[in-house]
């Protein structure tokens, strides 16, 4: 039996820095580049996350996390690949999401995904995941992906990878 | 920490046989009875399954199972519950399943609902489902809610219940 792999989607396969910057400050006239954002919670980034991402088609239309079509293809090669992203708490958006992958990543099959709320209850070997309020209660292998959010966080359970082509030198 | 238990919707929530007979027979003239369909794949007794519940917002308008409400409020106080269905086989049905849940059973909150392709990763201490291919990798008890395609199936593992009352008895 292969091993098991959960892959996240917003922050791992989705770059979702991109369009909320350009939403939250480009278009207010406001220049900055993600590495400001480094160590500050995405709500604190972003005041207006949660309008940004339920309008506008944002998960339909967000870009493609550079590296991870390749990278993704690779690991389901070699693994038993699950998508899973905590896709309930924003309102109708997993339709978008669900489309988006199916656009991007179409060796990824309907029986791949999972869209849930919290992830604590679905089971793996590894898990990659830039949110630790997912890793934390993984029982397996955690890699945590890095986004600015999550720049300042140190713990020696997470294997922490900056790129697809890392996961793919470590996996 | 509570028990976990893992509940579907179609054919445990959500009555799919009621809608689909209309579609399937009743708009045809044909008289059919649910009991008449027992033993009887989905597939067979509704060859046009996949055109229905794919259009005329078939998941967002469907029937509640008879008791279910209340019996979903019992388990919810008493058990860590959640909500699994295999949505992803059915394009851009899953916002409607989640509209339909918040509408009937608002008490479940978008923390407790995982949208999937296979169930075999969702893990929990007891599943209530309708379809054998999801019981069959559970790993907990597993308890078979009766519809008309698994009336003939006859598995020791299997605690079959015929109505949402039962499940109250027996949980």
């Amino acid at each position: 039996m292969k091993t098991k792999i959960l892959i996240d989607m917003d922050g791992v396969l989705a770059d979702v820095y991109k369009p909320l910057i350009m939403e939250e400050y480009t278009k207010n006239n406001k220049i900055i580049n993600e590495s400001d954002l480094n160590g500050i919670a995405e709500y604190d980034a972003f005041p207006n996350l949660r309008k940004i991402v339920t309008s506008n088609n944002f998960f339909r239309n967000a870009p493609i996390m550079d590296g991870s079509i390749e990278g993704l293809k690779y690991l389901n090669e070699k693994y038993d690949v699950l998508i899973v992203s905590s896709a309930t708490e924003f309102p109708n958006c997993i339709n978008d999401k669900q489309n988006w992958l199916e656009e991007h990543f179409p060796f990824i099959s309907w029986e791949q995904m999972i869209f849930c709320g919290k992830k604590e209850s679905v089971c793996g070997d590894i898990m990659i995941d830039d949110h630790p309020k997912n890793l934390v209660y993984f029982k397996g292998k955690k890699i945590i992906f890095t986004q600015p959010h999550n720049y300042n966080i140190n713990n020696s359970e997470y294997i922490r990878v900056f790129s697809w082509k890392e996961i793919q030198n470590i996996l």
